[in-house]
């Protein structure tokens, strides 16, 4: 690591502030309004007793998610999804990375023929959105889980969420790797990656894109240091957030 | 007026606890996050100089507006319109009554060739979402007019907004007309009335529905007098929202 | 009142002439061609036994409506539709309001688990069509009703419509108030309301919008109250329509 | 020919009664409203001045049609095309046949660089609702040529169309070749073939398919016959349906 | 017939070459890869146990087909109907035709209750890719009976298939009625005519079309004679590619 | 290397057959049909001289790629896309990842203001489908530029591409790191990766995921080690493939 400071003063393996504000939602079973920086997702988990009828009678429940940005979250507002008429492909794409970094640390037995839906809007972008839609994601889906645990639609000593797990975006930046990058970052990235980590630091998903020149071996370790480290401060966020539960 | 006290112990004339947040989004030209009660609504104006084609060489401006619903903004999840590809009735509805409330106080010449697009997106529903999505709307489009001012896209000493405008939901439950319903009151009501008034206490719209049993002439006055009062109260709120901008 | 007269010789508080051809189709249940001048609807009113999965077993009926345009009822073609691909939101608007209309004069017990879709295709449009489709919807589904009853489908004494209900557009023009607006009175309209009256004279529905300036109480009253006598007339005609059938 | 009679009397090679209410519409630039028997179909012409994009300044005009059916223009209603979002293979594949039909007999380059768009709307459905399209779309599209040489867009003595055109359909019913099939005759028929003719006689679509049975070249030869005949029957129709033209 | 020659050196009543790779897929139930010339169409037949809900319990089977082009079959790249969002007129007209001239061999009793979906997929087009699908689809067809036969879905001896059907196209070029149109012919026809004919040599199709002048009935008799020669000689192909099951 | 040997007598470090058939079409500018084994995908390079509206002037060229499979390309037919109406979201990742992984070796300022569009359509799958495509997309893309450049649509001397690309995935299949999973391997792997390697060897896309339990480093790299092995395997097919190219 250089001593190379960036835009907004951080070091290269330096997370953006963040805040993680559990509960947000009075609706949802699950909820947490996530930031990274600007970026602010808001992720909600809708429990429903029951699973889709292509998975009835296997004892097993269901977890998926999806993204979506509002049209202004961005610098130029993008017209809305739903008038087109279509879902475009990143949207498509990010949503199925969501639903598959949740479903790892589950255990679709022990939660039962419970179906949980995981919405993650994006009501702010500045960067690494998909990456705090996971680890946001993760908290409203402990809270949904527990609410279902509540409702005895799940077993009490069930143990449905085996891991953790978090997301950060890394990237390398004038041949320098570096860690959750804002969005006027991740414009100027030559490589961009993605890593999706468990709170014991095994990798979930790892998605490394050159964007500029194509990438070495060695690059590509220095990225994956820088992420694992940082899903491991945001490990501690989320941690923190979930606290007040236990004294519940 | 009876002195009946309601479940959450408002009186038949009085507004549920009224929160705008301007300025809320870092990305948009002007913003507002409006509550009415647990009624949250993310309200950002888009300006774009320039007018779309078939509006263009007119000397005139545009306002438009796109209402939507977070999946979980309500009691029970309900699927995307992106996903499902199309746009509700319901959702179609509320965007043009919102984009001819905000248009009925603009003075499209005095805006000159610009757009502006006004979201709405609901993050939290319970009852009156339309009508806090225009009162809240009022304020971002305030705040992007000035915006475009400060760009010089629109004259110094151009009146574009010539009034303010608010709106709030009456109806008749068990007899009764009351005040901006929550949501619990709402599906009780016999008959559900959104007004939109403006400052000077001017109707923009009226749209009365009997839900239940048809209502007569003196039922219809008493929720327009409630309805002008209420507005009255959400006029102090924008104003003094919109309060620090003078300062600045 | 003043003794203003219109374009086409009216005076202000004077419909166009109307016809209601009764029984038009020789398909549907009930069916009713109407004409408010040279706006005509055909109106067709569909039975089915039995309701919507989601209506099942609760002893109700379902009303519904939908509203369209032929490309060409308009003086300027329209694309259809189902070329675009999706129904817009003044469609969907008018659809939901004829639906609201009726239903509010139909007992749904006594209806049973029978459905009626009630079809509004607009052949010619020179202004107030959804009035126009309201009233004559009424006696498609008067006779829809009685098919019902013919088949043994609905009670040999159940009292499925309580009420007669009926529509007109009202507006403002050049400070006076009209009734049953044409084309080119409604586009010159400062004030434009739509009033659905039943035949007891009470208020189904009240939808007044500022396309210009914005309008007070006083205004309101004025065409609430040349609605509401405009509705009186129509009714007659609708009764006029039905006669026959009480000989049958 | 035996002398068969159908279930409405009619000989085998007879037509149901036609008529053509030609300018039944007060917008389009050409209209009538046809019927063959229980058939009715409404056609407007739609001209305007200029061409699609693609075929600018080759000194061409555009013909094209579509044909869509009202949802309870048939025995049991239908779900709109616009409300499923999409139009089905039949509507697709009759539209493109009446837009050829038409096209068979104009010059374009006679009708200028105009475009003429045929709405055929089927308000009531009882078998061979196309070709009473094609028939009654020859007199709107007529009438919208002299409309457009009116307005002095067509030349003064362009020849723009330069023979007429109609069409029937023909059958093979328990054995017997058919003209002009109601409903209940064409879901029993073994072949169903419909004919476009011009009015020399000659052919412009020949489409027949063995819904039962294949079919040989004999009762091929004997359903065209009847068909070319039936064509000119149809012929005369036109031409009295047009005849008040000359004298305006 | 006329010694004529054409660009690719064959006579007006010669198919261009015909080639059938039976058995192309290890994927599907039944397959052929057919080439009439340089157009190659891959059909694909899918067997299922079961029929569609509309048919349940009527002791029926059911055979339908789809039919699409990849975007760069032709000369310039077409963009994707999926892309689109929507299926064109001609992709929907095909399948139909595709669907009902296979049905028209088929005794859907001896089917019993199964499914049968043919796929034929253009990977390259040069004219006649409706008759080289349905031609090959027999192929594919035959070969998934024969499979649901193995499997005991059929009968043994049900005779499910009582003839054969293959297509072929046909045109007016200058004058002169030839056989197989090439794609360069294609867009010079005066008329353009498919047909469908079964081995037995009757006609499940006719479709003939002007796409210059209209045509008389002696052209049309020279179109259908040469139409059912080229039908007979690609029944021998068929059989030809068929031959080698008889030895399995 | 543990010597474990695969359903299909492979060792682990082994690709499939690989046959690569250049110029398979006769109407694309480029085009290959490459299998690995029985995955079999027909890639087709369409040059057009110009680039979209929103890149033009900026002297720089567009490369894009459309994936798609056949609904029989797999073991059990799938719906089209086309007829669902929208895309899925795995054909969207898949499209943007081959368009990604080849305009990581073209520079598009020595490719001028042409657009390159290539289409990966997969007519039989199992496994590895997009990495097969963008094996064989390479093919067809360097031909598309030599047409291009014969064309004098780019510089003769222009270097469009500055290295080749190909991709393999790899997974851990019981504990076992394999190359190139045929689907009866991929449906059992826990981890699945793809990996677009250059001809230099340098990573373009590293894509892990894990699909049961998550994976550590160590894993990491012996998968990756496999992948570039592979992809240099699959390098010497696409010189092979290209060679006679040199002698044109």
């Amino acid at each position: 690591m250089t001593d190379i400071t960036r835009a907004d003063g951080r070091s290269v393996d330096q997370l953006r502030p963040i805040t993680i504000e559990r509960g947000w939602s009075s609706q949802a079973e699950g909820s947490a309004l996530i930031s990274f920086g600007n970026t602010k997702v808001l992720c909600t988990a809708s429990f429903t007793n029951g699973v889709p009828r292509w998975l009835t009678g296997k004892g097993k429940g269901w977890i998926t998610a999806e993204y979506a940005m509002l049209p202004r979250a961005t610098n130029e507002r993008n017209d809305r999804e739903s008038v087109k008429g279509k879902i475009g492909g990143r949207t498509h794409e990010i949503s199925r990375l969501i639903g598959r970094a949740l479903r790892a640390v589950v255990d679709t037995k022990a939660l039962g023929e419970n179906t949980i839906v995981i919405d993650c809007d994006v009501l702010q972008a500045d960067g690494g959105t998909r990456t705090a839609a996971i680890t946001g994601a993760y908290v409203a889906l402990a809270d949904a889980i527990e609410w279902g645990r509540g409702k005895r639609f799940i077993g009490q000593k069930a143990q449905v969420l085996f891991d953790s797990v978090a997301a950060v975006s890394v990237g390398i930046i004038d041949g320098e790797p570096m860690l959750d990058l804002a969005y006027v970052e991740d414009v100027r990235a030559e490589t961009d990656m993605n890593v999706v980590v468990t709170g014991r630091g095994l990798f979930v998903e790892v998605q490394g894109t050159a964007e500029g020149a194509p990438f070495d071996k060695r690059e590509l370790d220095a990225l994956l240091e820088l992420g694992v480290n940082g899903c491991a401060d945001l490990r501690t966020h989320q941690l923190a957030a979930l606290q007040p539960a236990e004294g519940e």
